[in-house]
């Protein structure tokens, strides 16, 4: 179970032992995860909080409450004789759910300076109550339970975005304020040269079971699991690094069309782009959590769009892989590398590694060069959360592998992500891979 | 002293004569202006201080760091030892002076959570304890007396601003929350019929002399005082009530484009506008910084856009006052009516009154029909000042007599208050007018 | 009569001697106009009088045929009997009449390839037959008469749109070509000095008898006549000139903030303005209806907006005339200068002239310091043409004088024109005025 | 000849076999597919040919110069002594290739009134005597002559292009004129119910071999032949007809949000679709190249965006084919069916079909559910032409089997068109599919 993995290893906010004990894994992680979230707003400001610097992105304040709502709806609101807590933010808080009724604007999100921050915090605690009481008096029934830990999972999902989105807040500030002073500065990094691993041609299965029948859990879009065949090709060792992606700007790869899709191009035209997102204007320091930062050019390069990291692979004579090429690498693999729970916040560079794959998973968000769509045989969760993940089938495309912003155990092989090509402000990297004979 | 007054008493602000006698009326001027931005921002949270609900409004906070930063660059940085407070706000505080410096872009200034609302206050602390302390050594040159007294009316400017923008911003969230619970209601109220106040042809003499060099304070677009030719016409004796205004949509005003100028029907079109900004649907509720309120029938009808103003008084056989007719008219009249001084903030029925013009200061902005332009012989202020007013003379048009959010010693006859043609989010009305062989 | 006016001097399109024998006048008036609106389309081909190469702008296939819709609609439609030449057509030529029923969207005039130029020139001739019946068998009543002389106003406005709006779609295409090839190239030019023309204080009447109770025509907005009070000022004997612009330009005019309107500026950094409108990057040739031309130093400056005009005034520490300085100055002057009639379309130095005010007429459209708004006491026409002037009084600022593009006997100087400030497509320029003591 | 038959004879275009056997079939080709853009662009005015309705489409006298363009600068132009024919020209009709230099903005190629039609027309028969003296002296080197084989594919689809794009100019235009009078109208039909057609989950090959290594001509898009495992699944017998699509929109299909894909059901709401693209207002007839028609039930519906595609399909209980499906379906089957060829250009109902696939080719382009991408060791064209193709696979969805308006010479079962999910304007319906176990 995600939550057992969680407790393999030491973590800053792993879950306490006294609570693995009381026999409800379950509620165990939904303590562990909701106590997550605040940890992740306690350096915010209230000001902070309600920070919207695009229709992208969402305020923290809305995320710790949309979390919220989303247990509140789906889990509490399953009894009949719940009463909701503020009906009249039932409008505020739903993100996107047609059938559960109509929502505020997303780009007005940053509007809504009521209810304020305390508040959320307070309606947190209320649903917490309601459900940790819900738990005590073992109110919930099997659907509940399994809407409830998709709630954690969501959550989780939310966390990563709250740190996205509340960095690129800080850095629309021409004050450039951290996040946070007291994340770790990177040691004296190096890297190895990335090495081609090779994988023959095969019928391989990737995907994951259909949860909730499948007792592991599983996001709909993942499922079912489902032959293909790969065509032999090779996978680089490890992401590519600062250094590299910075030879590419040096050789002029941000000038020459022929390096980019054409939309790709039409985009680093109007915008000017000239460099990763966060990298300042001579390439020495980009924006982190903790503020301007020296680059370190042992890291995996960061905050690329889809069509940077295609431009690289193609400058590199090399393409991005498939997500299947992509997961039948990972799958043997264990789930290490920088996350969230490091609380660096940052992509570092490999630690000293032999051969092998390496940071397959955390650090960055691996583009890949699969459109997101549906699997054969996939079938969307029942009701309103069909609307999870199955509607966003179009435009986007697969990233892979988590980042140091993702919770490690909310990652997995099968995991799939999904962001538009142009976009550059989650955590996004990329591997190399290529074709062979 | 003026800031004494100001929280001792809720009504009138009024400069105590005592104090004009003694040794600095300026000094008390200033700590009474300051005071009462302070007291206008204290029913806003830190979230509420930040919303900025479109481009033309500002957050409340940056209000409160503008208008510190007015004081401090022209006056404290007349001193060549200054020592700005912060240098890096300098950028962000500045509004439009290009003189200035470059300057943060106007529709992102609801992102800056940094400063926060308390630094902000820290600031205007600092700045006033500068300026006190300046006056207590008698460090002010006879400029910087005047660039100081500017900046008193500049941030009464603001203080209308900071509770028509905050009006706009709270009204923007669904929720629908009041800047204050504790505004007063209106008690029942009446109006008398309108009556016409007739006006030969005359030659009349409005404008201000020009300040600095004439003692009183008036605006460099208020200047130099010249004479008009102004034709026989006659005057409402008082502003269009909320009554009046609602026959005009029941008669169909906004669906008739003949009563309408071609940009404006275009606007409500596009709009869809069917009535004044915040009146709810079925016209029987507006919003207002008290929360939603019944209409008043015999109060001014308010938030009205120019296109609306001028439909109105084509419908009614009339049109509306151009400036001069309005000064002519104003000037013998005494500063009275209902002011933010009153802590109302909603226009109000007119008192029972006997004849003459009624409601000429106060309540509302009176639309009129001149473009805001130049006086023959106009000089702006020297330095950077000279974008004060004068680089805003086009597209634009004079609305006179002051609101019910304007602070009463701001006003005087010769007054020239500008805005856009669809703007509606000020405290705006109508008084109309008509020819007379 | 204006007509009368017109045969004074010989002129390219000159009304024949026997049409003006024949006893209607407005007969003949109205042959000639629709004859010059035939022979300013005649170099076009049916591609280039399709064009339409921004919203503002219209094809001149449009102008043909919308001029012919107003004649039947307004004129011919007035018998009950009257059949439309085509129902379906009224849709796509109405303009602006919301009175007369739905319109075509205007920015989408330039995809109508139907009908065809054949087809609408097909139709103006069944509308000329149509009225010239009505002619020959004296059935126009006084009102239709009146309307015809109307028409035939509004013709000579579109006569000259056709040809800023043809030169504006010709100058879009990268191969830039001309108009017409024949056109006479300006001899070597030169011009004396501006010299200021002093005007003292008075009360001046301006404007024009309303027309059509008054015989001579005017427009609804140049009415009523009224009496202003203009105060002392000068007006400098002609336009600015290439030369002198250029010196502005050369000081830095476009790289100055505090010389322009807020919005002014705006325009300047949104659009990369440094140079007026058709001028190519050297500043040394222009692109005219002729084609790309060497600039004349000595002709005045055209295609500024107002933002420019009103720029380049600060500049040389003097301002725009009001319209009724222009007017009053104007009164007295011949309709003399550069018109369309004489067959030139391009501003030309004026001829060596003695003393007084030169160019008043001709050449250049003339910025002034004046919004557009009603005169006092001003009425629009009754009907449907209500809409032809009073709608568009906002937002626009009056132009005074007539350019080369404008036939002459379509002048006066009681004309107003109007247009947005950053429209620089027409034959726009600019006179100096400065305050007296 | 083709040429000659193209000019005889109305119906069918196909390649004499005598040519194919004789000197130079590439030569004839190329005579056939020019003379047959003549055909198509002969029933337009100068006017029609110019219209240029919205970004996505061109000018029918773009499309003809753009295709002459392409020859001469590729075929012709590799003769470093040739003499471009009109070296201004090159910037007008380059329509993308970044490396053959800078070109005109696409949406502004309606704004060209010159070069003429009539001018165009020259230019084609100047390039087509150049390509004929190159052919009559053998001057065309082996990749000569494969560029010249591409180029006439390259025209084949930009006539395509011109019936799409013409059909949506004329419809812009109000009077809904016709492109041409003489189409054959359908005959009663009728059409038997769709049947399922299984196939088992198997390895296939899709794909074809890389040309010009390969003899048989395929665009770069199409290669390399690569295995795919394709699940097991069903095909239904017959496109989706207008009759049940019209069963769709009356079960309230555009009103459901849960059928959509989001980004579909935003354009659903921002463009108030209702029904197909041409359909009008009560479902009862549709605007085709013959002007307004009966819209036939038993036709393939058309003109349905990616999202409607997909909507329908899940409100079916199926969805839409994968490419690999598509193909391997395709392989085996002639091309068969209503093509440009048979001057109709209207999906037709299908013929009385026995069992299996009916209209695999013509009638209707056929969305899948294949996001456009790189086939497993795809490579680009060498040169400019690896702009043809490459560059646009990102954000586009996969199309197969032609349309009423594609050549049927021109198709083939690997061929690869693309459009993005909201484009309407293209000869595009469906064909369902479903999952088997």
């Amino acid at each position: 179970m995600a939550d057992t993995t969680a407790t393999d290893e030491p973590a800053t906010d792993a879950l306490p032992a006294c609570q693995a004990r009381t026999g409800d894994a379950l509620a165990a992680r939904y303590r562990h995860v909701r106590a997550r979230s605040l940890a992740l707003a306690a350096p915010l400001s209230p000001e902070d909080a309600m920070v919207q610097s695009m229709a992208d992105a969402s305020p923290a304040k809305w995320h710790l409450a949309h979390t919220t709502w989303f247990f509140e709806l789906f889990v509490l609101g399953r009894d009949p004789d719940y009463r909701p807590y503020r009906p009249d933010w039932h409008y505020l808080f739903n993100s996107y759910y047609q059938s559960a009724g109509p929502m505020h604007a997303r780009p007005a999100r940053g509007l809504l300076s009521r209810p304020s921050l305390a508040e959320v915090l307070a309606y947190r605690e209320a649903v917490d109550d309601a459900i940790d009481e819900a738990f005590a008096r073992d109110a919930l029934d099997p659907v509940a339970r399994q809407v409830l830990l998709l709630g954690t999972h969501h959550e989780q999902q939310h966390q990563e975005l709250l740190l996205t989105d509340i960095k690129h807040a800080l850095w629309c500030n021409p004050l450039r304020p951290a996040y946070r002073d007291d994340l770790a500065t990177a040691a004296a990094s190096s890297s190895s040269p990335s090495a081609w691993i090779g994988f023959d041609e095969a019928v391989v299965e990737i995907g994951a079971p259909a949860w909730p029948r499948a007792t592991e859990f599983a996001y709909d879009n993942e499922s079912p699991p489902h032959r293909v065949l790969v065509p032999a090709h090779a996978l680089a060792s490890r992401p590519v690094n600062n250094a590299e992606y910075r030879a590419f700007i040096d050789a002029g790869g941000y000038r020459e069309p022929a390096l980019w899709m054409s939309e790709g191009w039409a985009r680093v035209q109007a915008e000017g782009w000239t460099a990763p997102l966060y990298w300042d204007e001579d390439g020495e320091r980009a924006f982190t959590l903790g503020g301007m930062r020296v680059i370190d050019p042992h890291a995996p390069v960061c905050h690329l769009s889809y069509f940077e990291a295609d431009a690289f692979a193609r400058w590199a004579g090399a393409r991005l892989p498939t997500e299947a090429e992509w997961e039948q690498a990972a799958r043997p693999l264990a789930v290490i590398g920088h996350f969230a729970d490091d609380d660096r916040l940052q992509p570092c560079a490999p630690a000293a590694t032999g051969r092998g794959l390496a940071q397959m998973f955390g650090d960055v968000w691996e583009w890949t060069a699969s459109a997101y769509g549906a699997y054969p045989g996939f079938r969307t969760l029942p009701g309103s959360l069909a609307e999870y993940n199955g509607k966003f089938m179009c435009g986007q495309w697969v990233l892979r592998g988590g980042s140091c912003a993702s919770p490690r155990d909310h990652l997995r092989a099968s995991y799939r992500n999904f962001f538009y090509p142009p976009d550059r402000w989650q955590f996004s990297g990329l591997r190399l891979a290529r074709d062979e004979q």
